[in-house]
Protein backbone atom coordinates (compact mmCIF):
# COMPACT_ATOMS: atom_id res chain seq x y z
CA UNK A 1 0.00 0.00 0.00
CA UNK A 2 2.79 2.42 0.74
CA UNK A 3 3.95 4.25 -2.64
CA UNK A 4 6.37 6.58 -1.61
CA UNK A 5 8.74 6.69 0.81
CA UNK A 6 9.82 9.74 2.68
CA UNK A 7 12.67 10.67 4.83
CA UNK A 8 14.27 12.82 7.34
CA UNK A 9 17.63 13.96 6.88
CA UNK A 10 20.27 15.28 9.31
CA UNK A 11 20.92 12.61 11.48
CA UNK A 12 18.43 9.70 9.64
CA UNK A 13 20.39 10.04 6.32
CA UNK A 14 23.57 11.50 7.07
CA UNK A 15 26.03 11.88 10.06
CA UNK A 16 26.09 15.83 10.31
CA UNK A 17 27.97 15.85 13.46
CA UNK A 18 31.20 14.16 12.04
CA UNK A 19 31.31 15.27 8.30
CA UNK A 20 30.53 19.03 10.19
CA UNK A 21 32.82 18.47 12.68
CA UNK A 22 35.44 18.17 9.47
CA UNK A 23 35.51 20.93 7.62
CA UNK A 24 35.50 22.96 11.10
CA UNK A 25 38.69 21.30 11.68
CA UNK A 26 39.87 22.19 8.23
CA UNK A 27 39.08 25.79 8.18
CA UNK A 28 38.29 26.83 11.50
CA UNK A 29 42.15 26.21 13.84
CA UNK A 30 41.95 26.52 17.56
CA UNK A 31 38.31 25.21 18.66
CA UNK A 32 37.10 21.50 19.53
CA UNK A 33 35.42 20.83 16.01
CA UNK A 34 32.84 18.52 18.01
CA UNK A 35 31.87 21.56 20.19
CA UNK A 36 31.65 24.47 17.63
CA UNK A 37 29.54 21.52 15.44
CA UNK A 38 27.22 20.72 18.37
CA UNK A 39 26.66 24.35 19.02
CA UNK A 40 25.90 25.24 15.49
CA UNK A 41 23.60 22.09 15.48
CA UNK A 42 22.14 23.74 19.19
CA UNK A 43 20.75 26.99 17.03
CA UNK A 44 19.17 25.03 14.24
CA UNK A 45 15.38 24.31 16.21
CA UNK A 46 15.17 27.45 18.13
CA UNK A 47 15.96 29.23 14.60
CA UNK A 48 13.12 27.73 13.03
CA UNK A 49 10.74 28.70 16.23
CA UNK A 50 10.00 31.70 14.75
CA UNK A 51 8.98 30.57 10.98
CA UNK A 52 6.95 27.50 12.51
CA UNK A 53 4.96 30.52 14.70
CA UNK A 54 4.30 32.49 11.64
CA UNK A 55 6.76 35.61 13.50
CA UNK A 56 8.83 35.41 10.70
CA UNK A 57 8.72 34.72 6.95
CA UNK A 58 9.91 31.63 5.58
CA UNK A 59 13.36 31.45 5.46
CA UNK A 60 15.65 28.77 3.92
CA UNK A 61 17.42 26.79 6.14
CA UNK A 62 20.33 28.19 4.36
CA UNK A 63 20.28 31.45 5.88
CA UNK A 64 19.31 29.94 9.15
CA UNK A 65 22.22 28.22 8.98
CA UNK A 66 24.55 31.01 7.94
CA UNK A 67 23.38 33.36 10.68
CA UNK A 68 23.93 30.74 13.41
CA UNK A 69 27.23 29.81 11.71
CA UNK A 70 28.26 34.25 12.56
CA UNK A 71 26.87 33.89 16.52
CA UNK A 72 28.44 30.66 16.95
CA UNK A 73 31.56 31.77 15.93
CA UNK A 74 31.65 34.71 18.26
CA UNK A 75 30.74 32.60 21.50
CA UNK A 76 33.49 30.60 20.45
CA UNK A 77 35.58 34.23 19.93
CA UNK A 78 36.63 32.57 16.11
CA UNK A 79 36.45 33.94 12.79
CA UNK A 80 34.87 31.80 10.38
CA UNK A 81 34.64 32.77 6.29
CA UNK A 82 30.61 32.27 5.43
CA UNK A 83 31.37 29.97 2.96
CA UNK A 84 31.81 27.43 6.19
CA UNK A 85 28.02 26.82 5.62
CA UNK A 86 28.45 24.99 2.84
CA UNK A 87 28.98 22.33 4.86
CA UNK A 88 25.91 21.47 5.14
CA UNK A 89 25.76 20.20 1.21
CA UNK A 90 28.85 17.77 2.18
CA UNK A 91 27.24 15.79 5.11
CA UNK A 92 28.30 11.79 4.49
CA UNK A 93 25.86 9.31 4.20
CA UNK A 94 26.26 6.38 7.14
CA UNK A 95 27.17 3.67 5.57
CA UNK A 96 23.74 1.73 4.65
CA UNK A 97 22.13 4.93 3.23
CA UNK A 98 23.03 4.43 -0.32
CA UNK A 99 22.42 0.44 -0.58
CA UNK A 100 19.25 0.87 1.28
CA UNK A 101 17.89 3.51 -0.77
CA UNK A 102 18.48 2.21 -4.07
CA UNK A 103 16.96 -1.06 -3.17
CA UNK A 104 13.97 0.87 -1.43
CA UNK A 105 13.95 2.65 -4.95
CA UNK A 106 13.02 -0.59 -7.09
CA UNK A 107 9.76 -0.57 -5.46
CA UNK A 108 8.60 2.77 -4.15
CA UNK A 109 9.29 6.73 -4.72
CA UNK A 110 11.99 7.86 -2.43
CA UNK A 111 12.39 11.32 -1.64
CA UNK A 112 13.42 13.34 1.60
CA UNK A 113 11.03 15.25 3.23
CA UNK A 114 13.77 17.22 5.32
CA UNK A 115 14.28 20.99 6.61
CA UNK A 116 16.33 21.48 4.13
CA UNK A 117 16.00 23.27 1.24
CA UNK A 118 16.00 22.13 -2.47
CA UNK A 119 19.09 23.68 -2.83
CA UNK A 120 20.61 22.51 0.21
CA UNK A 121 19.29 18.75 -0.41
CA UNK A 122 19.84 18.81 -4.09
CA UNK A 123 23.87 19.31 -3.69
CA UNK A 124 23.94 16.88 -0.41
CA UNK A 125 22.75 14.39 -2.77
CA UNK A 126 24.93 15.06 -5.34
CA UNK A 127 27.67 14.67 -2.74
CA UNK A 128 26.74 11.79 -1.48
CA UNK A 129 24.94 9.63 -4.09
CA UNK A 130 21.37 9.70 -2.93
CA UNK A 131 19.43 8.39 -5.50
CA UNK A 132 16.11 10.80 -4.86
CA UNK A 133 13.90 10.35 -7.15
CA UNK A 134 12.60 14.14 -6.23
CA UNK A 135 13.35 16.34 -3.62
CA UNK A 136 10.07 17.38 -0.93
CA UNK A 137 10.87 19.03 2.19
CA UNK A 138 10.15 22.49 3.78
CA UNK A 139 10.94 24.60 0.43
CA UNK A 140 7.52 22.95 -0.70
CA UNK A 141 5.32 23.72 2.14
CA UNK A 142 7.53 26.91 3.12
CA UNK A 143 6.89 25.78 6.33
CA UNK A 144 9.11 23.61 8.26
CA UNK A 145 9.09 19.71 10.54
CA UNK A 146 7.24 19.09 12.71
CA UNK A 147 4.66 21.47 11.38
CA UNK A 148 1.99 19.58 9.85
CA UNK A 149 1.78 21.10 6.47
CA UNK A 150 5.32 19.76 5.70
CA UNK A 151 4.24 16.09 5.58
CA UNK A 152 0.74 17.22 3.75
CA UNK A 153 2.49 18.91 1.13
CA UNK A 154 5.01 16.35 0.68
CA UNK A 155 2.09 14.01 0.05
CA UNK A 156 -0.04 16.54 -1.92
CA UNK A 157 2.85 16.92 -4.12
CA UNK A 158 3.35 13.52 -5.09
CA UNK A 159 -0.59 13.43 -5.41
CA UNK A 160 -0.65 10.13 -2.64
CA UNK A 161 -3.08 10.17 0.53
CA UNK A 162 -0.98 10.01 3.05
CA UNK A 163 -1.71 6.45 3.84
CA UNK A 164 0.01 5.77 0.64
CA UNK A 165 3.22 7.80 1.86
CA UNK A 166 5.78 6.12 5.02
CA UNK A 167 7.86 8.93 6.62
CA UNK A 168 11.22 7.34 7.55
CA UNK A 169 13.20 9.30 10.68
CA UNK A 170 15.29 8.46 13.52
CA UNK A 171 13.74 11.03 15.75
CA UNK A 172 10.48 10.16 17.50
CA UNK A 173 9.10 13.53 17.51
CA UNK A 174 8.78 13.65 13.46
CA UNK A 175 7.13 10.43 13.18
CA UNK A 176 5.05 11.45 15.97
CA UNK A 177 3.76 14.59 13.68
CA UNK A 178 3.86 12.17 10.76
CA UNK A 179 1.23 9.75 12.08
CA UNK A 180 -0.66 12.49 12.92
CA UNK A 181 -0.83 13.77 9.42
CA UNK A 182 -2.29 10.35 8.56
CA UNK A 183 1.38 8.37 7.31
CA UNK A 184 2.94 5.55 7.95
CA UNK A 185 5.86 5.55 9.64
CA UNK A 186 9.24 3.83 9.62
CA UNK A 187 11.69 4.45 12.47
CA UNK A 188 15.74 3.85 12.20
CA UNK A 189 17.87 4.24 15.50
CA UNK A 190 21.12 5.89 14.75
CA UNK A 191 22.92 5.18 18.22
CA UNK A 192 25.63 7.82 17.76
CA UNK A 193 24.20 11.02 15.82
CA UNK A 194 24.88 12.92 18.76
CA UNK A 195 28.34 11.24 19.17
CA UNK A 196 29.96 8.09 21.18
CA UNK A 197 28.18 9.18 24.00
CA UNK A 198 24.96 9.41 23.14
CA UNK A 199 22.49 8.34 25.54
CA UNK A 200 18.91 8.85 24.64
CA UNK A 201 17.30 9.70 21.56
CA UNK A 202 17.58 6.52 19.37
CA UNK A 203 15.21 4.25 20.86
CA UNK A 204 11.38 3.69 19.01
CA UNK A 205 8.82 5.51 22.00
CA UNK A 206 5.58 5.08 19.69
CA UNK A 207 3.66 2.18 17.85
CA UNK A 208 5.56 3.03 14.87
CA UNK A 209 4.28 1.29 11.53
CA UNK A 210 7.89 -0.42 11.21
CA UNK A 211 11.21 -0.14 13.40
CA UNK A 212 14.92 -1.11 11.52
CA UNK A 213 18.48 -1.35 12.77
CA UNK A 214 19.24 0.61 9.38
CA UNK A 215 18.28 1.26 5.69
CA UNK A 216 19.38 -2.38 4.57
CA UNK A 217 16.75 -3.83 7.15
CA UNK A 218 14.14 -1.68 6.39
CA UNK A 219 14.35 -2.08 2.76
CA UNK A 220 13.89 -6.35 3.40
CA UNK A 221 11.21 -5.51 6.01
CA UNK A 222 9.07 -3.22 3.13
CA UNK A 223 9.73 -6.46 0.36
CA UNK B 1 29.68 29.90 -15.49
CA UNK B 2 26.53 27.63 -16.07
CA UNK B 3 26.02 25.79 -12.38
CA UNK B 4 22.54 24.27 -13.39
CA UNK B 5 20.65 23.03 -16.23
CA UNK B 6 17.02 22.89 -16.34
CA UNK B 7 15.02 20.80 -19.23
CA UNK B 8 11.66 21.71 -20.74
CA UNK B 9 10.63 17.96 -20.99
CA UNK B 10 7.68 17.59 -23.45
CA UNK B 11 8.90 17.39 -26.53
CA UNK B 12 12.41 18.26 -25.47
CA UNK B 13 13.50 15.48 -23.21
CA UNK B 14 10.42 12.92 -24.04
CA UNK B 15 8.83 12.18 -27.27
CA UNK B 16 4.92 12.32 -25.90
CA UNK B 17 3.27 11.74 -29.30
CA UNK B 18 4.03 8.83 -29.79
CA UNK B 19 4.12 7.97 -26.36
CA UNK B 20 0.74 8.56 -25.89
CA UNK B 21 -0.40 7.34 -29.34
CA UNK B 22 0.62 3.38 -28.08
CA UNK B 23 -1.25 4.16 -24.97
CA UNK B 24 -4.22 4.99 -27.00
CA UNK B 25 -3.92 2.30 -29.30
CA UNK B 26 -3.62 0.19 -26.78
CA UNK B 27 -6.75 1.52 -24.50
CA UNK B 28 -9.41 3.43 -26.92
CA UNK B 29 -10.16 1.00 -29.77
CA UNK B 30 -11.64 2.81 -32.77
CA UNK B 31 -9.65 6.00 -32.93
CA UNK B 32 -6.80 7.24 -34.59
CA UNK B 33 -4.31 7.06 -31.86
CA UNK B 34 -2.27 10.29 -33.76
CA UNK B 35 -4.83 12.58 -34.16
CA UNK B 36 -6.25 11.24 -30.45
CA UNK B 37 -2.47 12.31 -28.86
CA UNK B 38 -3.05 15.55 -31.38
CA UNK B 39 -6.15 16.74 -29.77
CA UNK B 40 -5.29 15.84 -26.25
CA UNK B 41 -2.23 18.33 -26.88
CA UNK B 42 -4.25 20.48 -28.28
CA UNK B 43 -6.00 21.10 -25.39
CA UNK B 44 -2.93 21.69 -23.34
CA UNK B 45 -1.40 25.72 -23.74
CA UNK B 46 -5.44 26.88 -24.17
CA UNK B 47 -6.13 24.81 -20.24
CA UNK B 48 -3.19 26.86 -18.70
CA UNK B 49 -4.24 30.06 -20.25
CA UNK B 50 -6.56 30.98 -17.14
CA UNK B 51 -3.86 30.12 -14.82
CA UNK B 52 -1.37 32.05 -16.12
CA UNK B 53 -4.17 35.30 -16.41
CA UNK B 54 -5.09 34.41 -12.70
CA UNK B 55 -8.42 33.73 -13.57
CA UNK B 56 -8.49 30.18 -12.25
CA UNK B 57 -6.09 29.01 -9.16
CA UNK B 58 -3.05 26.96 -9.69
CA UNK B 59 -4.17 23.55 -10.70
CA UNK B 60 -1.72 20.88 -11.28
CA UNK B 61 -1.10 19.71 -14.81
CA UNK B 62 -2.26 15.92 -13.78
CA UNK B 63 -5.98 17.42 -13.33
CA UNK B 64 -5.80 19.84 -16.67
CA UNK B 65 -4.82 16.72 -18.47
CA UNK B 66 -7.78 14.86 -17.05
CA UNK B 67 -10.39 17.48 -17.83
CA UNK B 68 -9.14 17.61 -21.42
CA UNK B 69 -8.95 13.82 -21.91
CA UNK B 70 -12.66 13.51 -20.92
CA UNK B 71 -13.22 16.82 -23.67
CA UNK B 72 -11.24 15.29 -26.38
CA UNK B 73 -13.09 12.07 -25.74
CA UNK B 74 -16.72 13.64 -26.08
CA UNK B 75 -14.69 15.02 -29.72
CA UNK B 76 -14.36 11.51 -30.73
CA UNK B 77 -17.49 10.11 -29.30
CA UNK B 78 -15.56 7.51 -27.19
CA UNK B 79 -15.26 6.33 -23.59
CA UNK B 80 -11.88 6.12 -22.29
CA UNK B 81 -10.65 5.59 -18.67
CA UNK B 82 -9.69 8.01 -16.60
CA UNK B 83 -6.21 5.94 -16.14
CA UNK B 84 -5.71 6.71 -19.44
CA UNK B 85 -4.24 9.90 -17.85
CA UNK B 86 -1.59 8.41 -16.87
CA UNK B 87 -0.09 7.89 -19.97
CA UNK B 88 1.38 11.32 -19.07
CA UNK B 89 3.29 9.69 -16.57
CA UNK B 90 4.80 6.95 -18.88
CA UNK B 91 6.39 8.80 -22.00
CA UNK B 92 9.68 7.38 -23.91
CA UNK B 93 12.95 9.92 -23.65
CA UNK B 94 14.61 10.64 -27.40
CA UNK B 95 17.10 8.11 -27.84
CA UNK B 96 19.83 10.65 -26.76
CA UNK B 97 18.05 11.79 -23.81
CA UNK B 98 19.72 9.48 -20.80
CA UNK B 99 23.24 9.22 -22.01
CA UNK B 100 23.29 13.21 -22.78
CA UNK B 101 21.58 14.01 -18.94
CA UNK B 102 24.22 11.92 -17.33
CA UNK B 103 26.96 13.29 -19.37
CA UNK B 104 25.45 16.63 -18.66
CA UNK B 105 25.55 15.81 -14.86
CA UNK B 106 28.85 15.04 -14.48
CA UNK B 107 29.14 18.92 -14.10
CA UNK B 108 26.48 20.87 -13.31
CA UNK B 109 22.87 20.32 -11.44
CA UNK B 110 20.10 19.24 -14.11
CA UNK B 111 16.51 19.14 -13.56
CA UNK B 112 13.44 19.26 -15.11
CA UNK B 113 11.44 22.99 -15.47
CA UNK B 114 8.35 21.47 -17.09
CA UNK B 115 4.54 22.37 -16.79
CA UNK B 116 4.26 19.23 -15.04
CA UNK B 117 3.47 18.67 -11.97
CA UNK B 118 6.07 16.99 -9.04
CA UNK B 119 3.93 13.82 -9.14
CA UNK B 120 3.80 13.32 -12.90
CA UNK B 121 7.57 14.61 -13.48
CA UNK B 122 8.88 11.99 -11.05
CA UNK B 123 6.83 9.23 -12.21
CA UNK B 124 8.03 10.02 -15.37
CA UNK B 125 11.60 10.17 -14.43
CA UNK B 126 10.97 6.69 -13.01
CA UNK B 127 9.51 5.53 -16.00
CA UNK B 128 12.08 6.81 -18.27
CA UNK B 129 15.21 6.71 -16.31
CA UNK B 130 16.22 10.43 -16.10
CA UNK B 131 18.53 11.07 -13.70
CA UNK B 132 17.10 14.25 -12.10
CA UNK B 133 18.87 15.81 -8.86
CA UNK B 134 15.81 17.63 -8.11
CA UNK B 135 12.49 18.55 -9.80
CA UNK B 136 11.43 21.79 -10.53
CA UNK B 137 9.11 23.87 -12.36
CA UNK B 138 5.28 24.54 -12.21
CA UNK B 139 4.69 23.38 -9.11
CA UNK B 140 7.74 25.18 -7.12
CA UNK B 141 6.42 28.12 -9.02
CA UNK B 142 2.55 27.72 -8.31
CA UNK B 143 1.94 29.09 -12.52
CA UNK B 144 2.57 27.74 -15.91
CA UNK B 145 5.63 28.71 -18.56
CA UNK B 146 6.31 30.71 -20.41
CA UNK B 147 5.44 32.95 -16.85
CA UNK B 148 8.73 34.74 -15.84
CA UNK B 149 7.80 33.25 -12.08
CA UNK B 150 8.52 29.69 -13.41
CA UNK B 151 11.90 30.38 -14.26
CA UNK B 152 12.74 32.92 -11.49
CA UNK B 153 11.26 29.97 -8.77
CA UNK B 154 14.02 27.56 -10.31
CA UNK B 155 17.09 29.99 -9.88
CA UNK B 156 15.32 30.71 -6.80
CA UNK B 157 15.03 27.27 -5.50
CA UNK B 158 18.65 25.98 -6.75
CA UNK B 159 19.81 29.18 -4.72
CA UNK B 160 21.96 30.18 -8.10
CA UNK B 161 21.61 33.44 -10.03
CA UNK B 162 19.69 33.62 -13.40
CA UNK B 163 22.91 33.63 -15.31
CA UNK B 164 24.31 30.65 -13.35
CA UNK B 165 21.47 28.54 -14.78
CA UNK B 166 20.89 27.72 -18.46
CA UNK B 167 17.11 26.61 -20.13
CA UNK B 168 17.39 23.78 -22.35
CA UNK B 169 14.39 23.27 -24.51
CA UNK B 170 13.14 22.47 -27.76
CA UNK B 171 10.80 25.08 -28.07
CA UNK B 172 11.99 28.67 -28.90
CA UNK B 173 9.01 30.73 -26.95
CA UNK B 174 10.05 29.17 -23.62
CA UNK B 175 14.03 29.86 -24.24
CA UNK B 176 12.75 33.63 -25.00
CA UNK B 177 10.48 33.97 -21.63
CA UNK B 178 14.08 32.33 -19.82
CA UNK B 179 16.42 34.67 -21.67
CA UNK B 180 14.08 37.46 -20.84
CA UNK B 181 14.38 36.29 -17.08
CA UNK B 182 18.22 36.15 -17.33
CA UNK B 183 18.85 32.72 -17.69
CA UNK B 184 21.54 31.11 -20.27
CA UNK B 185 19.90 29.24 -23.19
CA UNK B 186 20.59 26.01 -25.47
CA UNK B 187 18.14 25.16 -28.14
CA UNK B 188 18.09 21.46 -29.16
CA UNK B 189 15.92 20.08 -32.14
CA UNK B 190 13.36 18.11 -32.50
CA UNK B 191 12.13 17.77 -35.67
CA UNK B 192 9.59 15.24 -35.55
CA UNK B 193 8.42 16.36 -31.97
CA UNK B 194 4.66 16.79 -33.71
CA UNK B 195 5.30 13.52 -36.55
CA UNK B 196 7.13 12.73 -39.69
CA UNK B 197 5.95 16.14 -41.46
CA UNK B 198 6.48 18.63 -38.96
CA UNK B 199 7.08 21.75 -41.07
CA UNK B 200 7.88 24.55 -38.47
CA UNK B 201 9.31 25.16 -34.92
CA UNK B 202 12.23 22.94 -34.79
CA UNK B 203 14.31 25.60 -36.13
CA UNK B 204 16.07 27.88 -33.70
CA UNK B 205 14.60 31.88 -34.08
CA UNK B 206 16.74 33.44 -31.07
CA UNK B 207 20.20 34.29 -30.49
CA UNK B 208 20.66 31.02 -27.84
CA UNK B 209 23.51 30.99 -25.89
CA UNK B 210 24.16 27.10 -27.16
CA UNK B 211 22.48 25.41 -30.58
CA UNK B 212 22.27 21.71 -30.70
CA UNK B 213 21.72 18.88 -32.32
CA UNK B 214 20.54 16.91 -29.42
CA UNK B 215 21.66 16.03 -25.67
CA UNK B 216 25.05 14.44 -26.55
CA UNK B 217 25.28 17.31 -28.68
CA UNK B 218 24.83 19.75 -26.08
CA UNK B 219 26.66 17.92 -23.66
CA UNK B 220 29.99 18.10 -25.31
CA UNK B 221 28.97 21.98 -26.29
CA UNK B 222 28.99 22.22 -22.45
CA UNK B 223 32.81 20.22 -21.71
Amino acid sequence: MVQALIFDVFGTCVDWRNSVAVQVRMRVPGVDPFAFADGWRAAYDPAMAPIRLGERGYTPLDQLHLENLRRVAGQFGVEVPDSLNRAWERLDPWPDVVAGLRAMKRSRIIAPCSNGSIAMMTRLARHGELPWDCILGADIARSYKPDQAVYAAACEALQLRPDQVMMVAAHNNDLAAAAACGLATGFVSRPTEHGPDQATGFVPTGDWTLVADDFLDLARQLT
